[in-house]
């Protein structure tokens, strides 16, 4: 079974007789229409052997092999190109575009991205991860050919999905599309989800999209037709709009969305008919001005149980590939919930005892666990990708009353951040942000990381901001700040929390307030942490008194307010310190203590351990904090090169001090 | 002439026989629809004798009092609430909600805000002053009073005009306000403006939708007929729905954008007709469900020279009544240039060299200056307000080899801190931030000031950050950018620069490189600034010099990459070192001193000066510097007690040498 598996995942001329002959589109395009559906099963075959194996977003790429397969084909990439929108469903590009034998490796370290990485292959055109992109990046890249000399005839395509198309950016996008002269034509990849259910209006209301159908397609066969017969020659945009509102005349007084916004419609089209998509892209290719072609596509494609449900299916992790049986799946044994449940349970727990309690989320139900609110329908909101919109809609309803909850990940919190500033904080009000996902989070790199959190909250007047490193101290903080007025941000990582004792009865604790965890009476250093890193503290410090060195550990919890008494007597105490974080060192939690010592004139010696002012890419979380030097071997050698320095000093000092 | 200016700025009786007689809307509820326009020429008298002499934004208040009046007529405010949009047009509401009297310390310190302030009153239901978050914020407060017992019959009108309901969190507060049941009413003050010319298809679609208005008129018309025969009892939605779907079906086939989304719209209708408006608030006061209401404005309306030439009236500054001869349009004698002058200039200047050169903004094209490239049409890209989109945009322009420069003010590119991370810094593109309005910009108070920038950008991986001290500097920047990869930001102030021989041959500067500008031998106290405030310290240096007090000057220019040469010589130099900069102390400028110090084990007093970590509100900029102390007072304060300190020092040493 493993042998087999191992098999499929190699590319050979037996098991993948198309496939294995592509090593870039012009191989592609050597093949027939004809024989292009058997390339997409090839494909589908090849990317549930690796996915099975090599975890990785599954549902997205399957849906999406088709119109892959099909603008490769019709399109002359890389100088043709393809900008797609949070790179989900990319995988087929990445196999087409010479990166079959890397596949395996993606996600790795050293691997290939998970996404498309312009740095990676010049077939990546622009940068993926967070969504509502590819419209504007799109457009930049058409209009600035339309006006570099020699490049005007260059094509540029937008591959966006039916989620993706109701972020704020993409509309803006949409918006400013005809504004100047270009060709870009927008794929509009509607499978009908995004990571969970899609919502919004929009979404409705492209799938009833359907119901003028049959409009949409007699307008694309009249165009054709009109087209053959030379009755229009897309050389001037007027006459081509000309055409369409003759023809909107002609045919029905029905406009849509789209043509609202003066960007042409075509559609829609099944979009898992590879034969299909060809023949309509060659028809729409060289036409003038923005269009939008909408094809419906299936997420999970060609994989039954995918197919039949869709949300665990997205990002399904390790599974059998004959049986569908998802790792994941397997029950965790020890009792140790993710972080991410101790948010969503606590969440439900406290809004069963206060009314005044939402949540919302952006998109993230079952990625932040905000769906366990769905057990109170009026007061769980998903407002889709949409996380500017979920601050201040938070904020609307703090104004109103209500203690409003908002779990969007680190990363995409960065989206709102002016939202945060002037829609909650200039007002103080009481809106408490769960931000998941925060630090490095591993294998989807670096647009996904959340480490600048801390260096762009805590600058923020009368906010709070926290890390608690247990998940018992963040369900008392979640508790604890109902009592609290002004605005509140938690932040805390992906993954497993610490310990199966969590649900233990709520206790008090104040902001601002850190707690002592070891402390030896010899200690002539302090480690200051934020976060679960502390765990990581702890063994250090514990090993190092193996090493007869001793230092205490401060869990200092909030990055705002800072401890100040704590930090006045650690000022007093200790002759060195060490803060660590999982975030970044630039203006982070370190920068903060810094900052406090140098506005309270402690001279104390301090070394700050966190993520370097770099990128930082894929890799799994405990090789990417080796890479940045806060692993237990990166925070036991800072530790232990401070007691050196400071030995040091003291001996210049008892050396110089005879010679006064 | 000024005596007569100051009584029609007085309420009185005689003067204002209607608006003197409204300490609150109960007062005005008292008036018969009839008053309702005598009403709204009182206002607008008041509001052009108030502006001409304590100027403000002229052009949209005066637009939108007929709308306001009827608002507060119809509708049972505080407890129905009223959500502004930028807040430009709000000056009658505060007139109406007792606070005329205060109406002459609009925008000064300790005196009302521009904008509606829900600090100030009960009447500002939230913050305003960034476009687009009325939609969101007041399905917040709808939503949250339908899950309220007791509450469920307040009303919540967002008025928002056509410019800010083209920006992406506008959208996304359309697209989600029919997911979750409420009564949003939605205001749409369409006066064809933003500050300049509106952009964008959905600015088009709007103007356009005039065509369609005999479609509309019919369908309110038919629905006030149904309702009064008791046709449409408006209590469940089903009905109603029901209700336009059908007369959709009978009337025409056509839709509109807003009904895509699933938003009842009724209009256009003329925004400027006190009693039409009354009468249609009262037809539609009741309707369940989200709806929006599209009225046509005029910017400027009531007095002739605004509405002939509306963008220069948007903020006439001060002006005289009976001329409409505006202050500003008085010829600087100087020759000192703004600042925004001198980027504008510089581009065009080497855009017509460099032809890879284009600049884009958001809405600002007068007042960044960005207008003067539209002497290249095809170069020049205005995308409303997009911040956002401007920054992505950019991105897929560099990614195509153009060298975009996109100038947006300092707290509105906070909007786009997700874009310039993901869309442009992630992969070095050569976009390069001209951001205005940086630092204090006095006035506009709380929700404009630019104090987070050089903050937040400077923890973003391979962005350089300069903040320089005179124009000529800013210039020299700019032409030397071109030879540099990757992004870079520049911030500068509002107002005038320093000098006027700005226009000098382009120098070469380098990233990451400091100018000493005041040094004598036996200083031990270095002064760090960055931007333009360093004109401030070099007045207090040469002040210190007159009290026996001596300390050097460094013109940090950046802020990242830090002139890590210079602070190695400043380690080695100066017992203390005082930072200065326009914008927050927190993990700002000073904070990057304070940590590159730490970091390379350098002790060294220092002192950061800044703004500090609380809101700062509206005044003179020289108020507002005096407040945070780091105007020349400040400054000179700051280093004395800093020399002070050191020789109390020396003296405890030398005290304590002797016992050793």
């Amino acid at each position: 079974m493993i042998q087999e598996q191992k098999d499929k995942t190699a590319i050979g001329q037996q098991q993948y007789p198309l496939l294995s002959g592509i090593k870039s589109p012009a191989d592609l395009k050597k093949l027939s229409v004809a024989q292009l559906p058997f390339l997409c099963d090839e494909i589908r075959e090849y990317l549930i052997s690796c996915l099975s194996v090599n975890p990785g977003h599954f549902g997205s790429s399957m849906g999406a092999v088709d119109i892959i397969v099909a603008l490769h084909y019709v399109f002359d990439t890389p100088r043709d190109r393809i900008v797609f929108d949070v790179g989900h469903q990319a995988y087929s590009h990445k196999l087409l575009t010479g990166r079959y034998q890397a596949f395996l490796t993606q996600r790795k370290k050293n691997g290939i991205s998970g996404f498309p990485f312009p740095f990676e292959s010049e077939y990546d055109s622009f940068v993926c991860g967070h969504a509502g992109n590819s419209i504007s990046a799109a457009l930049g890249m058409a209009i600035a050919d339309m006006n570099t000399p020699g490049e005007e005839d260059r094509k540029t395509v937008a591959l966006i999905g039916d989620a993706s198309i109701g972020n704020g950016l993409a509309f803006e996008g949409l918006n400013n599309a005809s504004q100047n002269p270009n060709n870009l034509l927008i794929i509009l990849n509607d499978n009908e989800m995004s990571i969970d259910d899609n919502v919004g209006a929009l979404h409705r209301y492209l799938s009833e999209m359907s119901t003028s159908a049959g409009y949409n397609r007699l307008r694309f066969k009249l165009y054709g037709l009109f087209r053959k017969w030379g009755l229009i020659e897309d050389k001037g945009k007027g006459l081509v709009l000309r055409f369409n509102n003759a023809l909107k005349s002609l045919v029905a007084r029905q406009q849509n969305i789209f043509e609202g916004l003066n960007i042409r419609y075509f559609g829609p089209f099944n979009g898992n008919d590879v034969t299909k998509i060809v023949k309509i892209l060659q028809d729409i290719k060289e036409m003038k001005g923005p269009r939008i072609l909408h094809l419906h596509t299936r997420k999970g494609k060609g994989y039954a149980a995918a197919e039949n449900n869709p949300a665990p299916w997205h990002a399904p992790g390790k599974f059998d590939p004959d049986t569908a049986r998802r790792q994941s799946e397997a029950v965790s044994t020890d009792g140790v919930p993710l972080w991410q449940d101790v948010f969503g349970d606590t969440l439900v727990e406290l809004a069963g005892k206060n009314e005044s309690i939402v949540g919302i989320t952006a998109a993230m139900p079952t990625g932040t666990s905000m769906n366990k609110m769905a057990c109170y329908p009026h007061r769980m909101f998903d407002v889709g990708i949409s996380e500017g919109h979920a601050i201040t809609f938070a904020g609307g309803l703090a104004a109103a009353g209500k203690r409003p909850f908002v779990a969007v990940y680190s990363s995409f919190l960065q989206r709102g951040f002016d939202n945060i500033i002037h829609d909650v904080a200039i007002q103080g009000l009481p809106v408490t942000f769960c931000i998941d996902r925060a630090g490095i989070v591993g294998e989807d790199g670096v647009t996904h990381h959340g480490i600048f959190d801390m260096s762009y909250l805590r600058i923020i007047p009368g906010l709070k901001v926290a890390a608690p490193m247990d998940c018992e101290t963040l369900r008392n903080i979640m508790s604890s700040s109902l009592e609290w007025s002004g605005p509140l941000a938690i932040r805390y990582p992906r993954g497993k929390a610490d310990s199966a004792r969590w649900k233990t009865p709520f206790a008090k604790v104040e902001p601002g307030k850190s707690r002592l965890l070891h402390e030896s009476s010899d200690s002539r250093i302090a480690v200051l942490s934020v976060g679960p890193i502390g765990f990581e503290v702890s063994k250090v410090l514990e090993h190092l008194q193996t090493e007869g060195l001793s230092a205490d550990h401060y869990d200092m919890i909030w990055v705002k307010p800072l401890d100040e008494d704590a930090l006045r007597l650690i000022s007093e105490k200790y002759a060195g310190i060490v803060t660590v974080e999982d975030g970044c060192v630039d203006g982070g939690f370190g920068s903060a203590v810094d900052q406090w010592f140098e506005r309270n004139r402690k001279s104390v010696r301090i070394i700050n351990l966190g993520i370097p002012d770099r990128w930082i890419y894929q890799g799994t979380v405990a090789e990417l904090r080796a890479e940045c030097g806060f692993d237990s071997k990166g925070i036991h050698d800072a530790v232990a090169a401070l007691y050196n320095e400071l030995s040091n000093a003291d001996n210049q000092k008892n050396q110089h001090s005879p010679a006064l």
